[in-house]
């Protein structure tokens, strides 16, 4: 038995097997107002608008995003009793990652978003670009509502901060070469950094001291990282490879992320390096290659290796909270973690 | 003699020719502040933003609404040796402008922006969209420094709006049915509003009592929407239709300005209607539609109308000044709509 997988096993007697879903019914009220706001600030008396941002918004997805934010209200004593802060904001996050799904799909000309297609191709690149920037906008109109300065910094940050990660990994496009660390550079800028955000927006709605935000923005950011490393183990149908799940979406938009960088820095011979510049440099690929690309990747433990990576910053996210005082809120967010990572394995 | 034409034997002889240039001249110290601030500001490790950035800002450009924001600053009495928030507002402005530039070029496929090829051209659509995003994160980064709360309310209410006229804009896009108002709405919303806000920085910089904020925000947006007029007119050669000048990128573009509006209004015959439907809403068009376009525009006064109701909307915008109090700036401000006009004529 390998570490990670006793690392997993461990994970599994804890019994944390759904820390989202868990974390989910209990801030089940608190996130009512957010969807009532969300329903309501993507209204516009041109249609388009609500139509195309319903169909996105509406199609799932799990909301970790605001629920981070209500979590860190709530676990930094604010009150929804005396306002509606906490979900201005968690709906302003949610907000931003929308935008930023819409501009994605557009980039990466992707078909398929959240199990359905996506909204660019039922209502064009051009409306998803428009309707990407008016929820950006009512993003900061929300945000701007709550009059919390550190709040408007730390989000108006993030939002250049993620867009210099899209930037970034534009630049890395078709480039073979990309190393481990700049991936992680990539994905730290353009998914963790929302993460973090979101889990500070807490401490920072409710004024705490500078190194309690820290501890927060750590814990998100580290947590930020897992996920989206586990969203690459994901897109290569998971360590069990689960049947009927489609996979290979990643690959087939010749997207590099971890598993395929570990594979390829593996790599023994001239024939395997020449698969991987032909199906992610050239995106030139026939239907067989994604089978090719699932078997070098386990003969690499590539799946298995990455997990491990998520895990190591699952647990940086868990150690940043070591000095936040003990509450069942906090609980939930390390169950966040490993219910975050228990999704791949 | 034409009562639009004695309105504009008026302002020359009032010699209002440039008001604009002359009020670059007077601003242009503190315009040094808004572009060190542009200059630090597109930065990044990620060179493709700021070589994008720099081929879009550094391609000339007025930046009329950052020098209004430094005007309205003036005017109401903000002191740059105090601090430099009237810059950081400025910058923020056109930091906006230009991201909806580069979404717009993205939106209308265009390949041509201020003289050169768009940025899309060289660089792709990605690219644009999200150097585009970049910007309009750092224009909130920006904004939120100067920590004023009412500047940025208006701010990111204005990103929104700019956005749902985009949004508008497109759902009319080939529909020769669009009616005056819907067009005046539409401009309102994407050209106007940014105007109107960059008018208004100035007195909620300098917290002035809410009338006055309004009077400031009534004369940006008015002249806002006379400006996008004469740009209309400026696309089909103005009123002299100076030659040599390149005319008719709206019209290739099939976009549907005043101008056509107006003679589409006017059309007599099946045939012109005809003409309009293919050229504009089916954008089927061959190199001699121009020329039949720009005499049924000049055959129904087109370009004259256009520039009447140009001066109409410029004289709001001086009317709203009414309640400011006499002073030099003032009277820039006022020489400002009509060197907006005089472009036209």
């Amino acid at each position: 038995m390998s570490s990670s997988e006793k690392n997993i096993t461990q994970i599994r007697t804890e019994e944390q097997f759904s820390g989202i879903d868990r974390l989910q019914a209990l801030m089940a009220p608190a996130m009512t107002r957010v969807n009532t706001l969300i329903r309501n600030r993507m209204h516009s008396d041109i249609v388009l608008i609500p139509t195309l941002a319903d169909y996105l918004l509406s199609a799932g997805g799990k909301r970790l995003r605001p629920l981070l934010t209500l979590t860190t209200s709530a676990l930094n004593g604010y009150n929804p009793s005396h306002g509606n802060d906490d979900a201005v904001l968690a709906a302003s996050i949610e907000f931003m990652h929308a935008a930023t799904l819409l501009h994605d799909d557009v980039v990466d000309d992707s078909d398929m978003r959240r199990g359905r297609q996506a909204a660019r191709m039922v209502w064009g690149n051009a409306a998803s670009v428009l309707v990407g920037d008016f929820l950006l906008g009512q993003a900061f109109s929300l945000m701007v509502q709550t009059n919390s300065l550190p709040a408007l910094k730390a989000l108006s940050h993030a939002a250049m901060v993620i867009a210099e990660g899209e930037v970034h990994q534009l630049e890395m496009r078709r480039n073979i070469d990309v190393s481990h660390s700049t991936y992680l550079t990539i994905i730290t800028a353009k998914t963790a950094s929302l993460f973090a955000v979101a889990c500070q927006l807490g401490p920072l709605l409710t004024q705490k001291p500078e190194e309690v935000c820290q501890a927060y923005y750590t814990y998100g950011l580290n947590l930020g990282i897992a996920f989206q490393l586990v969203d690459d183990v994901l897109d290569y149908g998971g360590k069990l490879q689960t049947l009927g799940k489609k996979v290979g979406d990643d690959f087939r938009e010749g997207k590099i992320t971890l598993p395929v960088i570990i594979a390829m820095g593996s790599a023994k011979t001239h024939t395997e390096r020449e698969f991987w510049y032909r199906t992610l440099a050239l995106v030139d690929q026939t239907p067989e290659d994604l089978d090719t690309a699932l078997e070098l990747l386990k003969h690499y433990d590539a799946l298995e290796k990455t997990i491990e990576y998520a895990q190591e910053y699952g647990g940086k996210a868990i150690g940043a909270l070591a000095s936040i005082p003990d509450a069942p809120l906090k609980h939930h967010l390390i169950n966040v973690v490993h219910g975050c990572i228990h999704r791949a394995v």
